[in-house]
């Protein structure tokens, strides 16, 4: 069995400053190569700790991956901890990482300092993949008994970067398990809820298949089929896609994509396919169901734009939301959010429009709970709305609102193509 | 010293299905009471590796707090190793926790399952703190070495909710070392430039104070000073606050808060102190710039709102960008900018307004490099534009592209503010 070992490095992460993310995102890609995660471990600033920790991972682990510590600034000292580990007596400059920097500092229109040379030196026992994406590079040691060590930077989105190489040099050096998975999206049904409708097809399911429910506000569930230790990939191939047409049939339009996905993309999506253009009304959400579609590279070809109508002003002065709907329904209402996305439809002349009005909270209006959203749909047959209410802090409720009326806005726009 | 040792348990977060969010809120509440925080660890739903993280971790620290594997489901099975290890030969119901369970399932109107009778179980030798928001009870083991394990449920609000129990009994039983924390925010310099610029401030400090250097795309880079074992804390304090005056004096106006803030909640503040309201236009950040501004609670009583203009129809029509600034400098231009900022102030009524537009990627327009992006500011007193050129993929750029905005932004309007 080839097993990982995970380590992060720094003191924002032990004393709880920063919330560690990049755990999460390295274990669940390891996991789907086919690595069994053994265990984790956050050690702060502290050379010995450090060393400590590494050295005892790299004896009981096939791999240790480690983020942090590899920064420019004098709290970082994993550099040298690696040097020893390795038995590096001297540290060599890479070519690679140090032109890396040397285009990055320049694209930023900053000077090149001595601590960013340093940031291409490397313990000379150890190899280097190049991080493309920041300026300290991913560092690789292979003990002599067999386990090896890749350091990674601490920056979120560094980390994650460098897992698709560290990925193939642990294929590339180890036996894995072979593994399929195929995941699903669905939204609309919580996970106890999903659980208890497909509990008749997942107690089916063949011993060496597993389904794994990954909940994400923004996204829904994912479900993720796992097939283990296949003998006829061909055979396993045909087996899945089998197990995955029937569980759709169970979800019917519950189900928005066939892949790892989002709500936006899966509207964008279907908006290209047909030729049609959208646009949206912001109230609650204030922005977040814009970045969320604008996200999706290419979004321009099929989003013309939004407008985000915090003050009443707005909703009436650019959207034209009359002041009698508003007096008479309140703003939190199903004929304000059907009035915005009329209105925001007519400004911009996009052919669908979904608009958001609510209480995220923390404040309420004393009318209606906190958590209510109200979501409006308009397109060439008519206009829809729906009203949910969500018990979560204002961050998350933005999340749910956001990805409840991509949703709607999803299902009303397959409805209106129908037609 | 009284240290600490954080572990969590449960495959969801080893396997990263999870981001454990609660270690963080531990240590910081743990760290702010004096504890030292030596190191943090995650095992999965196994008996034996439970067992032995609990009990090398008991050796090795004052405190060790768990979190999770006390649920009602079958994968939950700490509660058996925290007989074995607190030597308890039987379990005892507790009947504070036996009466929260029955009010919390009689609130929700489920019925009582044996398996929720079996939660009020708790091993013989360990105490019970009753967990008022959750139906697992909070469990105490004092080793007789002098080491205290505190085992919390796993659902976050339920862990958060037991601190200031925990810490309260931690206070009763152990003396606690004094930290002080102050934290400023920096925008506008990259980590290592930041270093440089303040080395000579950073290498005189008195040797109880450590400097942290927490960089985010999005709020810049937090700078955290640290003094340790305090004889006196208001003479601490003031050397302290001696320090930081003298940091933010090199440092000027890139300083944007005396705390731990975000660009948007430092524009917000400056905007409702002085009575003035902010409306944005947005291209290339697609909303996120709204969407961060509206992420502060209690925005609306300084923002008003915004338009996402993605096609340049939007541009034209909405924000009334005149067609020959458009045909004569293109769209990712100074003048477009600065139109589209003028175009939401008036569209609005704001007193300020902050447009942005330009290439987050991956397409470029074949005249401006990707990563590209022009702001544009307008006030009373004038427009202000400027440039930067960013090199990450599309999501990091939209990101720096909107913290570079907000901070663009925050510098005209206290010039403005200042005349």
């Amino acid at each position: 069995m080839t097993d990982a070992f995970i380590c992060t490095i720094g003191d924002e992460l032990l004393i709880g400053q920063v919330v560690d993310t990049n755990s999460a995102r390295i274990a669940q890609a390891l996991g789907q190569a086919g690595v069994t995660i053994s265990g984790r471990s956050a050690v702060g600033d502290d050379s010995k700790a450090i060393e400590n920790a590494i050295t005892a991972a790299l004896k009981a682990h096939s791999i240790v991956i480690t983020t942090g510590g590899l920064g420019p600034t004098k709290d970082d000292i994993t550099k040298a901890v690696l040097a020893r580990i390795s038995h590096s007596s001297r540290y060599v400059e890479h070519q690679g990482q140090w032109e890396r920097v040397q285009q990055i500092l320049h694209g930023r229109g900053l000077d090149i300092l001595p601590e960013n040379r340093a940031q291409a030196l490397v313990p000379e026992n150890m190899e280097v993949i190049v991080n493309q994406l920041g300026t300290a590079p991913i560092m690789i040691y292979r003990s002599p008994e067999g386990s090896t060590l890749y350091a990674l930077p601490g920056v979120p989105h560094e980390a994650v970067g460098a897992l698709p190489s560290i990925i193939e040099d642990i294929r590339a050096h180890y036996p894995l398990q072979s593994i399929l998975h195929r995941n699903i999206m669905v939204y609309g049904l919580a996970e106890s809820a999903l659980s208890k409708l497909i509990e008749p097809w997942e107690t089916a399911l063949d011993a060496d298949m597993h389904l794994a429910y990954l909940p994400n506000p923004l996204t829904g569930v994912r479900l993720r089929l796992s097939m283990y230790n296949l003998d006829s990939e061909a055979d396993a191939r045909s087996r899945m896609e089998e197990k995955i047409a029937s569980l759709k049939e169970i979800l019917g339009e519950r189900v928005y994509a066939d892949e790892d996905s989002t709500l936006e993309e899966s509207v964008g999506k279907v908006l290209k396919k047909a030729g049609k253009t959208l646009s949206a009304a912001e109230s609650c959400t204030g922005g977040e169901i814009a970045h969320l579609i604008t996200s999706v590279p290419g979004a321009s070809e099929w989003f013309l734009g939004s407008v985000t109508s915090y003050a009443v002003s707005v909703k009436e002065g650019v959207l034209g939301v009359p002041h009698s709907i508003i007096e008479n329904h309140g703003v939190v209402s199903s004929e304000v959010a059907i009035a915005m996305a009329q209105g925001v439809r007519r400004l911009t002349g996009s052919d669908f429009a979904v608009a958001t009005t609510g209480l995220a909270g923390p404040s309420g209006d004393g009318v209606n709970p906190v958590g209510t959203v109200w979501i409006g749909v308009a397109g060439p047959g008519g206009n829809e709305s729906v009203s949910y209410v969500y018990k979560n802090d204002r961050a998350r409720n933005i999340e749910r609102f956001s990805a409840s009326a991509l949703n709607f806005l999803r299902l009303f726009i397959l409805k209106e193509l129908s037609h």
